[in-house]
């Protein structure tokens, strides 16, 4: 048996997710098929994450376990040609046989893109999240420091998840303007359910005015999703980088 | 009468270009009937250029002449609410009543993406040229610089143009490199049918051989179309900037 890493890049516009579902189309699903029309065989792919419906990745990792002999080179030419357009492979290798995507990924980081001006960009249609008032991108980024650290997120964490353990470590946060265009980054060695989503939401509920300035360590502390920000929505969220140490 | 200038922003992956056609659906057409929708009269608009199926600009000049009496930035506010979501408006405001879009537009700036990658970018599909091939852009940012002056660009015309003046001054031309995303510019006082398209394609056949560097010259003064390169792909084409002086 060999465990091939696939590395991919995918717009999840018209996706609900990775993670197969019934009645919906995801990346895994699609993926699976094109790989059985390649190898003859269904194979189980593991993915380093979840995603959540309409939620892209620059880079996400899945390695699948396969007694095919196919070189990854191959593997790579075919499955660019198979897959639509909204899926690319940017790298498959082998890695040794108890690589896990999910459980050997020792942090992610995400890039949360927000439209701020005046008028839509047709370019980023379903890439961003668009909104058009004032953002003090200086102001957020000195908020977003306050996520650094390890703290247990309950606050940040959709109602609904099932898991117990929700302290986490935040290593970088950012909001840089690139003209037009606001990047808010986070790096983590894990997030919880809609994690990310909420903690721009957060930062732009500050902005308004909805939430005091200073607010974020409190909240934390508070442990009470409601003290914290509306989810912002999916469109803007991008897995950026997958690290394995 | 009022004259009002519109400033658009438009992904034309999925238009045949701006001028109205019969049995197509094209940016003219679908930004009058929005218009129609607005003011409730339909209004003829002039555009400062045709565009091809599937050419997309980042700024799109045209003007209309009307008796409403809407203001600038109400117009800009419906249209952007009405418009679909590959057309966006990103200024309006009124201009005096012998401006004319394509006649007092000075010179035209286009810039053509190529995507230079081993494998495809899901978020530039429809959006740049696909082209996985080693691309040496010095090399050919040294054989662009041969575009510049004043010619005859009758080499570089499509086939069937009506315009009996070929004669055309291109003011810059480069090719630069940012990652995996090269960007080839050409800025002249106008273009002919298919012009960005014939030099893109020729700087390609330049660079994978087909035809001998150093040669731009030459298939200037032959106004021979046959002695130029293909025509590239429109995917990759966006009109990027319209001064008038």
């Amino acid at each position: 048996m060999r465990n091939i890493l696939i590395t991919l890049m995918f717009d999840g516009a018209d996706f609900h997710g990775w993670q197969v579902q019934d009645n919906a189309v995801t990346i895994q699903q699609t993926l699976q098929n094109t790989i059985e029309k390649i190898l003859g065989k269904r194979e189980n792919i593991i993915g380093c994450s979840r995603t959540d419906s309409g939620v892209h990745a620059n880079m996400f990792c899945c390695n699948m376990r396969t007694d095919s002999d196919i070189s990854p080179e191959k593997l790579k030419k075919a499955l660019n040609a198979l897959l639509p357009s909204s899926i690319s492979v940017k790298n498959c290798g082998e890695v040794p046989y108890s690589f896990h995507a999910r459980y050997d990924c020792t942090s992610k980081e995400y890039k949360y893109l927000i439209l701020n001006s005046d008028y839509r960009n047709p370019f980023l249609f379903k890439r961003a999240l668009y909104y058009p008032y004032y953002i003090d991108t200086d102001m957020l980024n000195s908020e977003a420091q306050d996520f650094i650290g390890t703290h247990d997120f309950s606050a940040f964490c959709a109602a609904g998840s099932s898991v117990e353990d929700k302290i986490r470590t935040v290593k970088n946060a950012s909001v840089i303007r690139n003209n037009e265009i606001i990047e808010v980054t986070f790096e983590a060695d894990g997030f919880l359910y809609n994690m990310v989503r909420i903690m721009v939401g957060t930062l732009l509920d500050i902005n308004r005015g909805k939430i005091v300035p200073g607010s974020i360590p409190q909240i934390i502390e508070s442990k009470d999703r409601n003290q914290a920000g509306a989810t912002a929505a999916p469109e803007g969220l991008y897995l950026n980088r997958v690290n394995y140490d």
